[in-house]
């Protein structure tokens, strides 16, 4: 190509193919998104258009969308958005007076005023400080600083930012970085992009998907000999898995971080998301500062946080936050930088940040109605919960724990053997072809377990718990026939 | 580092510094919020304490940011806004018809009525439909395709996505880019972090900041003895050089682009912004058309445009779209394969991008007021433009090109060598060492020459025309004062 180019040969091929294209996103994989749910958008259409379905609406149940699957938008942070986008709706009587205090402040702290106003690239400062507020109120008085605080486009933005400043190095020493397997795919497409090295660290199914210092140590030393590892990726509230960790778990990660030199990522974007009896969300810097200086004055970390999941599930707005702790001011520095070249964090979606971090307090007029409502969705998602393990639990051939936190089921399917042979006669692993088969007979959306990672010779699918319960109800009976249909068939 | 691992022994230092970080990311400047804009914030600080100065505010002129300098928002954008937010607010009379409508619409388009939904990571249909149907007036009627339509998060989103794609290779064989010099260093910014090659082609000064042919030659050349040059970037209307190309100019570089088979990236976001007389935009791929199947079927090219200027200037709400042509389909599909790992654009933005779009009409009840803001902020625009060049004309020492379009001033200055002298004792380029002092003493925050690259031994700054008109008029003399002090003191 360069050759033809220097001698002024006119190329007749496209200057961009899939051949010549940057590689590192050729590997990039994203299984929420990927071929089976353009095929359920696909079938979306030919509903409409009129074709013959044995259903009448394609459910997605692949991805954490909350609206999307029904649930309404909290009133109050509805209500402050609208004050913050028009101004002019300070003057009606119909707005509670504490959503127009909010509102106020948050553009008083915007150029001119205004939400279009760009805003600093760290983040507006008065919602920064209200994280920092969140984040003591929530580890009990353990002090945050607003500096620590970065605002992003959602929480992926933070975690591809954080990644990519730890990536560095060639051949034997290229940055590692380990993540749970299975795992959320934004972290494999991520470190495919930066072109790092995937350490899989595998949770154990059969103790509820926890996560095993053991595992850690032997993924870590495997890896050794071929990268340099300096990351450790953690979710919790697991997604896919649903899993949440116990303290214990949590301090014996935050030591084999330290004596392996890892930095930690603490993705808890689940943090309120925990239904289980007995369950309780820890997050990772409150472990770490109880574990004393030692810890909490040498181990980095960066935690993750965002908007589009909890009670409010605001996916659309894009707001998020890392907080980084023990991180070299000189790093600080250049992190600063490379957001800065972004701008800014869409300012909506800080806004909307802003007040999940700062909901209304008992004394003020949108309290009760605002607790409420964030009270009735997370009753509602915990009766999900429960209801999916126990329903897949009856069904000969799925086995399914316990979900204890996040919004998923990640149930583990037996297939026949003869199922497995004909997937790979049509080109697709099984459980692609499981979940292709539920898709055009049922009009179930759902996302195999390849996606996320899962042992050799297992099956899975994630599934959101998501649907309206009635719905739900409806989806699980479909599963469970399809699934008795599609055993017979193959044995 | 990783020796120590391996034998266990603890490091005592951090695991991320700046000397084990991603070097990509410290090769990555941005000037437009580089360590002025830093020390203006640190200057604001000290004023709101009671630090005496010899101004009472900071006036930042170094960033595109109408909202920040005093526009008021377009009112029928932020009903419709606020009434996605907030659907309850339909049943209100104080807002129009056609916004209710517009409202409606895009909810109805969003997944469970709720712009709190993930979008489709392209973006919503219908807006891209609605973006497809603009770029068709535009152009006179030359179809666009919604397939080929990309939603964003800012323009800068889309840009960088693009250079991603085509960003291959090593040592000799490395992908080159061509940026204009002066460049908006988002450009240079990118490719730093993509490890790309930049080459740099000059634009002329003396003929008004056009491009010429000629010059994209001598640089393509000189380029291909070290790497493989596959991309050209062009900026029009031009930042930070305001010019406006003729359509003869842009001819030529089509014709260029196609002999040498190099990828267009033409950055749009200026194209409402036209002030001179004489001048007109003509987008790229209009030209492109017009040139015939030659070049129409074969041009492979990118054109990005944003919310954040215009008469609009709603940077917060990160809104932007490219459109691609040409490209090859199995590179599209790995583009959405891309797109999809950050799930969405924001869908507030792409909101507000579907009204830009898609105005209110001659017919409707919101058109009146629309169109009387809309014109205002053009026509103070204008009138800003041509202040700016006739004020900077009359200071012995300054030299201003036309403001054709944009929303930049990119002057350049005639510095004393005592001055050039003094700033390399300090350590700083000379325009950097200016504009340092210029805020120190006037409180004015511009962007030095060196942020955007310039010829060799020339000095500039980067100006908006933002400030309302009487504020502008205060800058210009303020800075017209400083300069003949500054020489003064240095001769």
């Amino acid at each position: 190509m360069s050759q033809q180019a220097v001698n002024g040969v006119p190329s007749r091929g496209k200057v961009l193919t899939v051949d010549n294209m940057n590689p590192n996103v050729k590997r990039v994989e994203y299984a929420v998104r990927g071929p089976i749910v353009q095929r359920a958008v696909q079938i979306e259409k030919e509903l409409r258009e009129g074709v013959k379905k044995p259903f009448t609406e394609v459910i997605k149940a692949n991805i954490g969308d909350a609206h999307a699957m029904g649930q309404k938008p909290i009133t109050f942070l509805r209500q402050v958005l609208a004050l913050c986008a028009y101004p002019e709706l300070m003057e009606d009587n119909k707005f509670p007076e504490d959503a127009k205090k909010r509102a106020q402040r948050i553009l008083d702290a915007c150029g001119g005023h205004s939400i279009g106003a760009y805003s600093a690239s760290q983040g507006i400062e008065c919602v920064r400080q209200d994280v920092a507020r969140y984040i003591e109120k929530r580890d009990g008085g353990i002090p945050s600083n607003p500096d620590s605080i970065y605002l992003s486009t959602g929480a992926s933005d933070a975690i591809v930012t954080m990644l990519k400043l730890l990536v560095c190095g060639e051949g034997h020493d290229r940055t590692g970085v380990m993540i749970s397997i299975p795992q959320y795919p934004l972290y494999s497409a991520a470190l495919a992009d930066l072109g790092a090295v995937q350490i899989s660290y595998y949770l154990d199914e059969d103790k509820c998907w926890s996560l095993d210092v053991a595992e850690l140590r032997r993924a870590l030393n495997a890896a050794r000999q071929h990268c340099n590892p300096r990351v450790l990726c953690i979710i919790n509230p697991g997604n896919p898995t649903g899993q949440v960790q116990s303290r214990q778990c949590i301090e014996d990660v935050i030591k084999f971080a330290k004596e392996e030199h890892l930095f930690l990522m603490a993705d808890e974007v689940y943090q309120d998301n925990v239904y289980a009896e007995g369950c309780k969300f820890h997050s990772f810097k409150k472990v770490l500062f109880e574990m004393g200086p030692e810890y909490s004055s040498t181990v980095e970390m960066a935690s993750f946080h965002s908007t589009s999941k909890c009670y409010m599930g605001e996916c659309g707005f894009r707001g998020g936050y890392m907080e980084v702790i023990n991180m070299d001011p000189e790093v600080k520095a250049q992190l600063i930088k490379l957001v800065s070249v972004r701008l800014c964090p869409p300012v909506p979606g800080q806004a909307l940040l802003d007040l999940v971090v700062n909901p209304p307090q008992p004394d003020e007029p949108s309290y009760t109605t605002f607790m409420k409502e964030r009270t009735a969705v997370l009753a509602a998602l915990a009766e999900k919960a429960k209801l999916t393990e126990e329903i897949f639990n009856t069904v000969p051939g799925i086995t399914c724990n316990p979900v204890q936190g996040a919004m998923y089921t990640f149930p583990r399917i037996t297939l026949p053997q003869k199922a497995i042979d004909k997937a790979k006669e049509q080109g697709q692993v099984p459980d692609m072809y499981y979940c292709m088969r539920l898709l055009e007979e049922e009009g179930i959306c759902l996302v195999p377990g390849s996606g996320f990672g899962q042992r050799e010779g297992t099956f899975h699918f994630r599934m959101t718990i998501l649907p309206p319960t009635e719905k739900l109800k409806v989806v699980l009976q479909k599963i469970r026939d399809f699934h008795l249909r599609f055993t017979q068939e193959f044995s």
